[in-house]
């Protein structure tokens, strides 16, 4: 696709989309340019239908009948299903469950278990915090643990005989990198060491393939490219070969091989289900099923084609305008997800000047703007006119106003 | 208050009930008499709107930007805050989190590691399977710790100088009995053990006094007495003075002391916010707070003497047309929770039939048949006519119905 150098040519480019239909399928507010979408998704329309009724017609009349009827209990395999097929799993390795940070836990603690005498996490420096934290906090639990950190492009060097699991976010959450799974996957396997791959950066995002990739255990977020609404449940994936060696630590009674037997002994459920732990949020969890049904609509091909799109657009409007802010994501769309990010000391204040001008991306300490390319609601003439807003902030020099000094964002 | 003997008696207790207004606040479906908001709780009616404003403005329209102005990032502790009036905690004790088993995990873990060198968790053969199931994980999963259960009544003499946590559910999910926290308590601490009070049965259905009580920590669930809708999220309690002594063994970002430093190193927030792991569900913590909200608008001493009304009702009705069935439940207000339990050896077809007349109680395997008594929007009259379909059910044996046998439900 040539990248557009006009307004006109960036519209024209918006009216052959074929993803074209699908922004009307999202509630976006009047006067926003959202470019935010990798830190919270827009709302999808059917959303608020589905959840009116999941509260009104399953709960409010069905009551507690709906664990059945509506089949509740069913709700972590099948939309863990649904995600299955976007991130290339394959059938009964994904469960939909708790956040990110406890499929974290649960996962790493499970294949340090199943690891034996191994006692090393081998993990990025600057990997998304809750990451290393969790890791840390493992290693401070369980005697014998440890947790290495280096560089993203040395891992593949430092998988070593007592590296236990090798933990990687796909997508970095700042910059943009993308790790290659196949390539640091094969070296895991070769050192006898399992991989966990966090990927919420990138589910929805850039095209994924957990098993043809030998991904052995994953993780990601439901709230970002897949819609899910504010803190949507998280998912895990286990794969199937690995599956009856791990054993959750946290065995809470959803994941028992028959919770409502009531018995006083455990026994865990025979595949990814053991990874259950309490009673799941059925309201967050359907939510999260509607943008999980929206994402499975688009033609999976034409999505990242677009990013990819996008991003190049982005680049070169940024290239021409504001040369000297320092773009840190890769150039090379197989190596990056769907955010772009520059580098700028006065971020955050740049930042929050432009979400006055309804152009809303995010800021990451302690330097970074970031954008999210959401091709499923953004277009082209979006992306024009976002880097426009930019470039006229910065030259008029309204982000210093006092007021965009004043700290408090989040995730 | 004496017990009514006759319709027209129960009619006019409801009529007098100082809680009758809060009924209406509820949808109920026409035709049902809900006995089972101890399994899940009936729907506010503000929480239809609730919801409906939280998705389609506070996310929909202001996206990213409700995290601050909508102070969804302050949620865990101000809903917290709320229920820590229902639960007689101090400022700063409560955070909503989690489920009730990932709380009872972080719980037993950070009480085991501020025991140093005692191994065992002490608790109750025949407690709710989670807490169970949760205390045998951790023993496989940490090095020296071992879980020793004994008969509800052969605790206090049970808490030795090797015992690291008493974890008890404060109201028995089945039988309904419920423990005396302060004698429990003051056992506890004469040991140097901590208490662990799972209060999910007990949390807007009897009273308890958290810090009066002397208890250390506690977990309990949003969707029973509170209303919070299915699968809610849970909260947690821990005791001002050994918050400081407590460390998270799932250290997600959300308990960092600064989470959006995005450092890599780990600090523990000052509080029981350490507490936090993940992101939470903004929906479904806000459907919560709303249920919380209607229950604190609730009369606390005519909700509890209601409670206490309604049971000795429902046994006098029940000795009255169906002596057979025996009630498990203990008989003195203060000894139990706010449903009442029976035996009997076809409990599942009974509980069916019961269901298909529009009587909703619930079924406890192997032989209970559990009726939650929420005063909250039940009355005597539904107390009287729902023991008279029951007694109808046996009289005509129409629970023999085949089609009753067919296993399958869930809390």
């Amino acid at each position: 696709m040539t990248v557009a150098t006009s307004l006109a040519e960036a519209e024209a480019a918006d009216a052959a989309d074929p993803l074209r239909d699908f922004r009307a399928r999202f509630r976006l507010p009047d006067g926003v340019l959202y470019l935010d979408g990798n830190s919270l998704g827009a709302l999808p329309l059917a959303t608020i239908a589905r959840t009116a009724d999941v509260v009104t017609r399953e709960w409010g009349d069905r009551l507690i009948r709906s664990w059945n009827e509506a089949d509740w209990i069913g709700a972590p395999q099948r939309v863990g299903a649904k995600i299955a097929q976007i991130v290339g799993a394959e059938p009964d390795s994904v469960i939909v469950a708790d956040s990110t940070s406890v499929n974290l836990f649960k996962l790493l603690a499970a294949g340090l278990r199943a690891q034996g005498g191994r006692s090393e996490i081998l993990t990025e420096a600057g990997n998304f915090p809750t990451d290393l934290h969790i890791a840390d906090g493992i290693a401070t639990l369980l005697p014998g643990v440890r947790v290495r950190t280096v560089a993203g492009d040395a891992i593949m060097d430092a998988i070593g005989p007592d590296t236990a699991i090798v933990l990687l976010t796909h997508v970095h959450y700042k910059g943009g990198d993308r790790h290659d799974m196949r390539a640091i996957g094969a070296a895991a396997r070769a050192a006898g060491a399992l991989t966990l791959w966090d990927l919420s950066h990138s589910v929805g995002a850039v095209p994924v393939a957990l098993a043809a990739d030998g991904a052995d255990m994953a993780v990601g977020c439901g709230y970002k490219y897949l819609n899910g609404g504010p803190g949507a449940p998280a998912f895990l994936y286990v794969r199937p070969g690995v599956q009856a060696r791990l054993q959750s630590p946290i065995t809470g009674w959803m994941g028992h091989a028959d919770p409502f037997a009531f018995g006083d002994g455990y026994a865990p459920a025979p595949g990814v289900a053991r990874f259950l732990a309490g009673t799941p949020s059925v309201i967050a969890m359907l939510a999260l099923e509607s943008g999980v049904d929206l994402f499975l609509e688009a033609p999976r091909d034409a999505l990242f084609a677009k990013s990819a799109a996008l991003f190049d657009l982005f680049a070169a409007r940024m290239a021409a305008l504001l040369p000297e802010l320092r773009c840190v994501t890769p150039a090379a769309a197989d190596r990056r997800g769907s955010h772009i990010a520059f580098r700028h000391d006065r971020a955050f204040p740049i930042m929050q000047a432009l979400i006055a001008r309804g152009v809303i991306g995010d800021y990451r300490a302690p330097d970074i703007l970031r954008f999210g390319l959401t091709p499923l609601y953004l277009g082209h003439a979006d992306v024009w006119r976002s880097v426009a807003i930019l470039a006229d902030i910065l030259r008029t020099g309204e982000w210093q106003d006092p007021a965009f000094a004043v700290q408090g964002r989040v995730t």
